[in-house]
C-alpha cells in the first residue's frame, strides 16, 4: 500500500541504500541521492574501503529486506585472526569457540550494488546520482544540490534523512541551524590507513589463508589483510603519521616503504609485487570518530556514519549502521508511522549504543596492533575460547557479545564485556584461577567477580 | 630587556591579561586585542558569571605576576558547601578537614581591571578594546579584526596566543585551516543556567552567611550562591531545559517562576525581591565542554577557554586558565624562549591536564544537585573530612587534591582522587571499614584500596 509521506533520503551508501530498500518496501514514495556517480557504471573505489567485515548485527538488516541468501553469496567467511610475526610464522587465535560464529569478507561495492539493484525494482523510489548536496534548510525541509553541471536542484519532501557519511552536509546543517544545543566531536587518532593489495596467485587462487583476518602486529601500527572474492586480498597499513622510525610522513621513496615492509612485514612483502606503485598511488586516509547528539532537527534525522563515524577496528561500521535501519524501522512501526516521534525516540534511544560501539573500536585499535605483548591478554583470550567451546550457552567474551551476540545492544555487550574482562584480568594477575580447578568451577569464578565489578560500578 | 619578538595576544579576559602581564614583563612587544569595550569605564557583565571560585592554582598564577596580595584584597572566603533543603534547614560541609585550606568567591570584573589596570603600567604592551577578531591568517601569522565603525584592521606579529574563549576566532581559524586532523569537540549538557541575585540587607549586610557557597540540591536542578563584596549574593539557577515539572523552557510568566522558586527555594525566594524582573531580564546561558587537539598550528597557540572551555561546577575554570599561563611559562623558559618548541610542548603536556579537569567538573555536577541523596556518599565524605582533620599531611580528598594541591597535576589528582573515592566507597559498601578501629588503621585501609585499584587500572 502507498504511503503519502514522500521521504528525501541524501546518500545512497550502504545505509541509505538499506533504509531507502526498506522505506520502499513500507510503501513510502522516496527520492535516494547520492553524490557520486553509480558504482555499478564507475570504477570510484579510488584506493580506499573495498571490503568489509559483515556480521550478525548486519545480517539482522538484510534480513528485514530479504536479502539474507543473496548476501550470503557475497561473503567470504573469516574465522579468526591470522596472527603473522617478523619471521613469518603464523598463528591463528580464533573468534570464537563456537563453530558457528565467525564474520565475513564482503566487497562495499558489491553489497552497495545488491541494495541499488534491488531498490530500483521499486517504482515509489527515485534515484539520483552525481548530485551533490550543499545545504540542508530544516525549516522548509528541502535540500538543495548542484548537478555534473553545476546547476542548481532543489528536492523538498515531508521528511529527510541524512545518511551522507561522516562528513555529512545535513548533520553540519544541523549544527549551523541548531547553534549551541547541538553537541559535536571529532577526533582524530594519530594514525592514517592505506589501502595496498595481494594479488591472486598465478593459478588463480588465494596467496593467504582465505579463511581468516590476516593481521601483521607490531606495537605502534599494523597491517592487515582481508580476502576478496576473485582470490584477491585488500591489505591496509595503519600507520603513524609521525614518530617512530617510520611513518606516513617520512616514507616518502619506493627504497624506503620497501625497507620498512622488508623489516616489519617481510612475508607480507613477498606477495606484493606492485607494492610501492600501489603505496604512492593510493591515498592516505585519517583515521576519525564523529558523534554528535541530538540526530534530529524538526524533519530530518541523520543516521549511520552521519550520526556516529567510528574507527573500523572492530569491523562494526557499517553493521551498526544496519543496525540503525533495522532499529528505526522497529520503532517507526511502534509509534504507527508517526516520523516525528520515531525520530525523537529513535535519536534518543539509539545514541547510547553508537557512543559503546565508538569506544570499543578504539580499544580495539590498541588491542590489535599490540596483539602478541601482553601475556595476560593471550591467557585470557585462551580461557575464553575454552569457556565458549565448552559452555557454549553460558559464555561469550566481549569480542563475541559485540559481534555475534546480534539480540543484546552494543551498550550492553560492552558493559558486560568490560566487567568480564576486568574480573578475569583480576582473578589471573591474583593468581585465584587455579589450573587444577575444573573450568566448570573456573567459568563460575568469573561469572561470580563479573558480578561484583558490575555491581561496585553501580556505585562510582 | 626588551626582547625582539613581537606577539599579538587575542581576548583581553582573565586568561590572556594574566598572560600578558607576565609576557610583558619578560620584555616582548605585545599587542592585547580585546572585541568587547574596557570593563573597567562600561558595565559590560550582561548578567553571566558576575564571580567566579579563586583557589590555589589561580593564585600560583598571581603570584608568578607579583599580584599575591593585591588579589587576597578581592577575595571572600568561602570554607565550605551551606547545604540548604526544602525547609530551609542548613547544614555545612566544609571543604577541607585543614582550617587554612578555603575558596574565595571573587569578583570577574573586579580580577580583570587588576590585571589590566598591571598592564597599562608596560610600555611594552598595546591595548586595543572594541577590536572584534574575525578571522586568523596562520601562514601569515596575522589577525583581521573590525572596530566600532565596521573598519577592517588587521595586525600582524610573529607569534599570535588565542585566549579569546569558549567561541574562540582563532581555534576556528585553526580547524579551517588545518582541516582534519584537528579534533574538537563541544558537548552541551541538558541544563542552562541563569544569574540571579540576592541584595544586600537594609542594614547593608550579607542576606547570607558569606562564608560558604551556598547550595539548594535538588536532585535534577540546583540553586548556587556566592557572596560579593558589595554585600549582594550572585545566585545562580541551573535547570533543565525541559522536562520534569519546572525547567527554562516552561518558566515563562512570573507565577510560574516564583511557584517553582515557592516549592523548591523558599528561603531563598524570601531573600530576592527582585526575582520575576532579574528571570526574565537576564539570559539563560548554555553550559558546555570544548575540548580540541592539538592546539598549536604554525606560530599561534590557544590557551585557557578557547583550547578547553568547562563547565562550572568544580570552581576551577579560571584557575585552569591561570595554571595555563603558569606552565606555559615555565616551559618556555625550559625551553630557552624559543616559541615554537615551547608551542608544541605545552600543546601536548598540558592536553591531559585539561582533559582531566573537563571530566572533573561534569561529575560534580551530578554530585552537586544530588548532594543529599546518597548515603554512602555522606558517609564518604565525613570519613575524608576526619581524616584530613586528623592526618593532614597523609590524607587529601578528591576536591582537596583538585582545588588544595596545586603542586600536583589534574590528571593525578583525578587518578588518585577516583581510586580514593573508589576505595571508601567499596570498603564502606561492603562493611570492611569497622567503627571500632581507629581512625589510623582506617585510614591504613583506604590507602591499600586505593593502591590496589591503581594497580587493577594499569591492567585494563
Amino acid at each position: 500500500m502507498q504511503k503519502k509521506e514522500h521521504i528525501l533520503i541524501i546518500g545512497a551508501g550502504l545505509c541509505g541504500s538499506l533504509l531507502a530498500l526498506r522505506m520502499a518496501q513500507q510503501g513510502y514514495s522516496i527520492d535516494l541521492v547520492e553524490k557520486r556517480p553509480d558504482l555499478r557504471k564507475a570504477d570510484i573505489s579510488a584506493g580506499r574501503s573495498i571490503n568489509l567485515a559483515f556480521s550478525d548485527r548486519g545480517m539482522k538488516g538484510m534480513k528485514l529486506v530479504g536479502l539474507e541468501e543473496k548476501v550470503t553469496e557475497l561473503c567470504i567467511p573469516m574465522y579468526g585472526r591470522m596472527l603473522h610475526d617478523r619471521e613469518g610464522n603464523t598463528k591463528l587465535s580464533k573468534y570464537s569457540g563456537r563453530d558457528h560464529e565467525y564474520i565475513n569478507s564482503i566487497s562495499r561495492g558489491g553489497l552497495n550494488a545488491l541494495l541499488l539493484d534491488e531498490i530500483e525494482q521499486f517504482e515509489n523510489v527515485q534515484l539520483h546520482f552525481n548530485l551533490s548536496c550543499k545545504e540542508v534548510d530544516l525549516k522548509e525541509t528541502k535540500a538543495v544540490f548542484t548537478n555534473e553541471n553545476g546547476e542548481e536542484i532543489t528536492l523538498k519532501a515531508d521528511y529527510i534523512f541524512g545518511t551522507d557519511g561522516a562528513g555529512s552536509v545535513v548533520r553540519k546543517s544541523m549544527m549551523q541551524q541548531r547553534d549551541f544545543l547541538f553537541s559535536f566531536s571529532q577526533n582524530f587518532l594519530t594514525h592514517g590507513y592505506k589501502e595496498l593489495s595481494f594479488p591472486a596467485t598465478k593459478d588463480n587462487s588465494y596467496a593467504a589463508d582465505a579463511g581468516a583476518l590476516h593481521i601483521w602486529p607490531r606495537g605502534e601500527n599494523m597491517l592487515i589483510a582481508l580476502p576478496n572474492l576473485d582470490k584477491t586480498f585488500t591489505v591496509t597499513l595503519f600507520l603513524a603519521y609521525e614518530g617512530g622510525d617510520y611513518n606516513f610522513n617520512n616514507l616518502t621513496h619506493p627504497e624506503m616503504v620497501k625497507e620498512y615492509f622488508q623489516k616489519e612485514y617481510p612475508d607480507a612483502l613477498a606477495l606484493m609485487p606492485d607494492l610501492a606503485t600501489e603505496y604512492f598511488e593510493n591515498p592516505t586516509a585519517p583515521l576519525g570518530t564523529v558523534r554528535c547528539s541530538p540526530w534530529t532537527y524538526r524533519n530530518a534525522l541523520i543516521m549511520g556514519d552521519a550520526a556516529h563515524a567510528i574507527v573500523p577496528f572492530y569491523g562494526q561500521g557499517m553493521n551498526a549502521s544496519f543496525e540503525d535501519v533495522v532499529e528505526f524501522d522497529q520503532i517507526l512501526q511502534a509509534q504507527d508511522f508517526d516520523f516525528t516521534e520515531a525520530f525523537q525516540q529513535f535519536s534518543k534511544s539509539r545514541k547510547k549504543d553508537a557512543d559503546a560501539i565508538a569506544d570499543l573500536a578504539l580499544d580495539n585499535f590498541h588491542e590489535m596492533k599490540s596483539h602478541t605483548a601482553n601475556d595476560l591478554f593471550l591467557k585470557k583470550r585462551k580461557l575464553e575460547i575454552a569457556f565458549e567451546t565448552e559452555f557454549p550457552d553460558e559464555y561469550s567474551s566481549k569480542y563475541s557479545l559485540v559481534t555475534f551476540e546480534e539480540g543484546i545492544s552494543y551498550d550492553e555487550a560492552l558493559q558486560k564485556g568490560r566487567a568480564q574482562d576486568h574480573a578475569i584480568l583480576r582473578l589471573l594477575k591474583n593468581n585465584q584461577l587455579k589450573k587444577d580447578e575444573t573450568l566448570a568451577t573456573q567459568l563460575q569464578q568469573v561469572q561470580e567477580e563479573t558480578k561484583v565489578i558490575l555491581e561496585e560500578q553501580e556505585l562510582l
